[in-house]
């Protein structure tokens, strides 16, 4: 019965790490042809006076289709002007970001500490283990040590993830400008190489520090697998704190300069989007660094950190932690390890075996790059599977253990992963303006901005239906064949193509930048026209990313809560208890609490940002005429300060509820908080994200005017047009700040209470034991 | 320890009918009192020319406050003219309606009847009770035919409740608008009597009909009280699935009218509120009639019905059923009992204790109404406790038998009755423009109508989070005590008051109308400004009757789901099994399609109806100018035909979800569904009111411009009123068709899965029985 995997243990000693480092290499490798294209002022200044051929920003071997006038050194030099003058932003955002998070990191370092350790009294004596009582286990005081060593890690590499991802993004924004001169396939190619530095960056660091610290922690622990795990799981909760502090503050920042850019200059002065004229136009580009880049690659760092941890946790309670098989233990790293090669092949379609040579061709290599990497990873799970798994084992399963075969096992990860596929493809449907979903609503503002909102909002409320049937799906199959621990493999198996899901997700706000560079240097309409194609493309791509981050989220979570109920020795969650059910009921509101902050928030920051814009605009003398500069500095801490300041409120509701909950109410009230919480929040996530950028698109629609029907509507500056952009404003801090922050509202309440899992059960539930 | 009641079962017999008919009694007053205003086209034609005092309309006792000239018969005759369009429309849709629903009415009770029937496969052979085995029960299909009795008769009260509701209220409004010129307190009175007439038929009929039901029932029942009270949900299933289609059917209509009027009137062609040129007014006028009247009335009749059947059902297998204490079995029938005196006490101290002599005075009576009859129906809650039950008793507990004191019933019946006071209290602070949130949201119309609704939404998710706690409280302390029956008698005791909260609730569409006919027959400003402070207080008060209706819907789901899972003989409803989770998932889901359904609905209806009020704009000469008449039955029609037709989706959505998963998947998944559509329903439902109604009265707060902020905003057609209409707008099918709809969503689910339990358990889960 108990067979060991194929894989023999110190192959995948050997294996994980190697893939890992692959990934970081082609990730280097990148960065290194995107860095080919060169972006220099000096560089540019020297070469207009010099004229060398190797000076002119190494686009002397293309065609260079710019128009003559506008293909001068001065253009380069204003490219690199505003690059530099978003990336000081962000540097600036984050470090101010960084040091409050960081004051945030030490005291929840202290409190993992000073709660777990005070589980069995600070006590330093080996005890027997809990789940196998012939072995010894470590103390609760070395999982308290360790548990806040691995939060520190975790916090950490979440932390670089996001910073690195954004000097990427800024670093490849204005080569991207540059590089739309020599036609949209070159542009296509840098922005999506960047985004690939990016992807691959986060999930080869992710894969490599988590193994590496179960290596070392191993040291100490020796045979203790329960508690390492145990202490592992710090790592989700580091990872996952920091991105929620990323997604929120990176959220209302971004969110904050664009409604305020767009209120003031696109509906009360009428001029472009990304006009050097507005104000507020390096903070909204800035934002899309912070927000969307930096944000969400700590959100996706996160939740691929948390679907490790959950996986592992019950594995150590199971028959793999139990018979200490390494490679079998090590089964959800063996696939993500499998996931960077797969990702790696994938992403030489889009950037070698294939080239894009019109602007109709984007959308169709982005979109077959999910298909790709899904088919190809389909082969991937199947053979590690195969050789990492023993045919036959057992899954703890509350209190009991099932036996699972090797089979089973590749199908809870293939469900996760094409379920995954499937709500990309839904979110497309119902996002992108080539579908009638958006085609409807466009189409409802010709009776105003308040049918648009009322079809705007209908349209997210109905596009929830299938992606929750495919988690339904996924979550009944994977719990079916393997409990908790399919869960999160299905969890893993949807982020096992992460790299490549990243790759696409950071080239939208790269293109969307290299856009806002295009207008602000002043460079031709063709440009300009190139530009908003792959930012159009990039749009679509983003609501995908978005629906795949709540997907995962939704199985990540429901791993954490599994992981966590079997850690807290809680064997069921009965709603027909009254503990349980209020819980519930009070976790299904938390997402409207949390959204509610988030909205607000948004809403504040961005009257702050209209009434900065409005006072440049009564008081610069010549601004709209464009003969002086408006003060970009003060919009750019204006959208700084506000959200440090608004990120505090709902970060403690997220940080403090489960330990409130836990410690007050008891471990039964805490899983009906995070059940509730779970199966409410993943609903308002999909539909706000998918409100926003439907809304976003049937602007988009209108002022594109490709068919008979969009031109109907338009052209720009229609009634119909302003009734869109009402609609896209709104949508704004639904689809980017409420929105995919409620993904982190569920992962993070859950990996917060697996961590505390031995505290509550320990110290939990005080209001009930003395009422 | 088996002790009876104080009450004996003869006086028991004779008071709960001596209640009902007091309250049917004090209706028919109440409704004399009103018909003594005269509205009579014939009467005034006869007394401007004969000029007898007796023909004035009665009101040669007062003093006439309206200007000379106006003050003439002919307003009479045209507010006659009116009245009689309204009441036909109104007549005549839900006539329609009735038609439709009919058809349902009979294929649902023939597949109760042949559900039912099947458990025992049609066999007609008495068998040994299930809680009893010491007594002989009755076979399923008498259960069946009893239980399709029950329906039908549930169904026809439901419908005999809104049809004289909307009868009542169309009889009250040019009542209202003649009395006005008398002064506000006269008018005041006029709408608050009518309001009482319509709460007291509707409570004491829904009461004695019930009664009559049981009694009838008994007869062929006997010994077997099991049978009978599983018999009788079939009463509650009928009231609910009548309030469905009144709920969404009166919704899309009511909607599709306010809004399409609103559009091109007040948005395109700038004409006000309610202005006769506008074809869709009368249709807008109906609409509140059908949708506010008759659907909210059907909606309160059903969860009055509801609660009473889950309380009775899970009685009839605790003590008071095995021991057959009549008194204790009827206590739920006793607090009705009360409630209808505590009204009717309540009621006098509007009418008749004292006089609304100012505008200010409105809304502090209405509120007090509220206050008077909480903390009468406390003292009242306690004499019934005292005298209608033991003082100790056993209720069943999901297979268990709890003890329980008569003080701590008492306890469940309060916390719920002043869980309701809390959450009215917390929607008015929330909806109210004389407090900061509502005036927070009119402040950010400066920026924009995109501000306006970010707001607007985050003051809705906001909202929720007072009330959930207050249910969560209100389940914690009586499930605690009680199990499932104390939340039931919890929910009873938030709906003993329902005659007085009928009465408010109906008082706000009353004088709505009552604004309308006076704008429309063209009365001074003076008039329109009385009935306009009457529907200011009417919009508090109604959005307080929602947050109500809400708060009882949840505690009456929770009390019927509880009763499902004890007549299916489920035990656990762990959410760490499969089945589980993904039916939480799946009908946390339901809200949000159902919600996308009729939001939809409203916006195609209201397009449709913008078109042909456009239409008649554009065609019909001298129409602007008011020369000439729009052809107002076309709107009418319009808004029948688009609601018939969209009701039938989400109606089936409701109807059919229950059957299928029960069938299909079994009672565990159901009971999962039914968990989760209960706490993700309630929470859209609350924020979902208290944004629309918080954009209504932001409009409201700019129109009004009483304060110094208020007027910066206004005045009418300023930007900041033109951002507070479009809000206006698009809480319109908010806050009077999708929320309120999903409290029938969550209780009507319930409800059938209750009745329909014995079926499920036995013939249900065949997707899992072959799998």
């Amino acid at each position: 019965m108990v067979a060991s995997a194929f894989l023999p243990e110190l192959w995948t000693e050997i294996l994980i790490p190697v893939c890992a480092v692959v990934g970081i290499v082609f990730s280097l490798f990148q960065w290194f042809i995107v860095s080919r294209v060169r972006v220099s002022a000096d560089q540019g200044a020297s070469s207009s006076s010099g004229g060398a051929n190797n000076g002119k920003n190494g686009y002397g071997d293309y065609l260079i289709e710019e128009e003559e006038g506008v293909n001068d050194q001065s253009v380069v030099a204003k490219c690199a002007e505003i690059q530099t003058a978003i990336s000081e932003g962000a540097t600036s955002f984050l470090f101010t970001e960084y040091r409050y998070v960081g004051v945030f990191m030490v005291i929840f370092a202290a409190i993992i500490f000073v709660f777990l350790g005070s589980v069995e009294g600070f006590s330093t004596e080996n005890k027997p283990c809990t789940y196998d009582d012939t072995k010894t286990c470590k103390p609760a005081l070395a999982t308290a040590a360790f548990s806040t060593i691995a939060f520190i890690l975790g916090a950490v590499t979440s932390v670089l993830s996001g910073f690195l991802g954004m000097k990427i993004a800024t670093y490849a924004n204005a080569r991207t400008t540059l590089e739309a001169r020599k036609g949209v396939g070159k542009a296509f190619i840098v922005a999506f190489r960047s985004g690939a530095v990016m992807g691959f960056l986060l999930a080869a660091s992710g894969l490599l520090v988590l193994y590496i610290t179960i290596n070392v922690f191993k040291i100490y622990y020796g045979e203790d697998w329960e508690g390492l795990f145990e202490a592992i799981t710090g790592y989700g909760l580091g990872g996952s704190s920091m991105a929620l502090f990323g997604r929120v503050g990176g959220g209302i920042y971004t969110k904050a300069a664009d409604v305020g850019a767009d209120l003031v200059g696109k509906i009360e002065r009428n001029i472009p989007e990304d006009d050097p004229r507005n104000p507020a136009v390096i903070a909204d580009n800035v934002g899309d660094n912070v927000g969307d880049i930096a944000g969400m690659g700590s959100d996706l760092f996160g939740s691929y950190a948390e679907a490790s941890c959950a996986a592992l946790v019950v594995a150590s309670i199971s028959s793999f932690g139990i018979n200490h098989d390494f490679t079998a233990m090590c089964y959800p790293l063996l696939i993500s390890s499998m996931g960077i090669l797969v990702c790696l092949i994938t992403t030489l379609f889009a950037t070698d075996f294939f080239e894009i040579k019109a602007v109709k061709e984007i959308e169709p290599a982005l979109k077959n790059q999910l298909i790709i990497s899904t088919v190809i990873m389909t082969v991937g799970i199947a053979i590690v599977s195969y050789v990492g798994l023993p045919s036959s084992f057992t899954i703890f399963n509350f209190g009991a253990q099932k036996v699972v075969k090797n089979w089973q096992l590749f199908l809870c990860v293939c469900v996760g992963l094409w379920a995954g596929l499937i709500i990309g493809f839904v979110t497309e449907y119902y996002t992108s303006n080539a579908y009638s979903p958006v085609q409807d609503v466009a189409d409802s503002c010709r009776t105003g901005a308040a049918t648009n909102v009322i079809f705007g909002l209908a349209l997210g409320y109905k596009s929830v239906i299938i992606p929750i049937f495919a988690i339904a799906i996924s979550i009944f199959v994977s719990f079916s064949f393997a409990a908790m621990y399919g869960v999160a493999v299905a969890a893993l198996g949807m982020l096992s193509t992460i790299a490549t899901g990243l790759a696409i997700d950071a080239y939208g706000p790269i293109s969307d930048n290299a856009g806002g560079i295009a207008e602000m240097a002043g460079m031709s309409h063709r440009i300009r026209e190139r530009t908003d194609a792959l930012d159009a493309a990039g749009n679509t791509t983003a609501a995908i990313g978005k629906g795949f981050a709540i997907g995962s989220a939704a199985l990540v979570s429901l791993a954490l809560f599994g992981a966590f109920v079997s850690r807290a020795g809680v064997h069921t969650v009965d709603v027909l208890t009254p503990k349980v059910i209020i819980g519930l009921l009070v976790g299904a509101m938390l997402p409207y609490w949390f959204s509610a902050m988030t909205m607000k928030s948004v809403g504040s920051a961005a009257l702050k940002m209209v009434e900065e814009v409005r006072r440049q605009f009564n008081t610069i003398p010549g601004l709209m005429e464009g003969t002086a500069k408006p003060d970009y500095a003060t919009c750019v801490k204006i959208s700084t300060d506000a959200s440090i300041k608004e990120m505090i409120p709902p970060g403690c509701l997220v940080m403090l509820t489960p330990l409130i909950v836990g410690f007050f109410f008891g471990v039964e009230t805490l899983s009906g908080v995070l059940a509730g919480s779970l199966v409410s929040g993943v609903q308002i996530a999909i539909s706000a994200s998918n409100t926003g950028g439907a809304w976003d698109n049937a602007k988009k629609y209108i002022e594109a005017g490709v068919s008979e029907h969009a031109k109907s509507l338009g052209p720009k500056g229609s009634e119909p047009h302003k009734a869109a952009v009402i609609g896209d404003t709104i949508g704004d801090p639904l689809k980017d700040t409420s929105g995919p922050s409620l993904n982190i509202l569920i992962k993070l309440m859950a990996v917060e209470s697996l961590v505390f899992a031995p505290f509550f059960a320990t110290h939990g539930g005080i209001l009930f034991k003395y009422l």
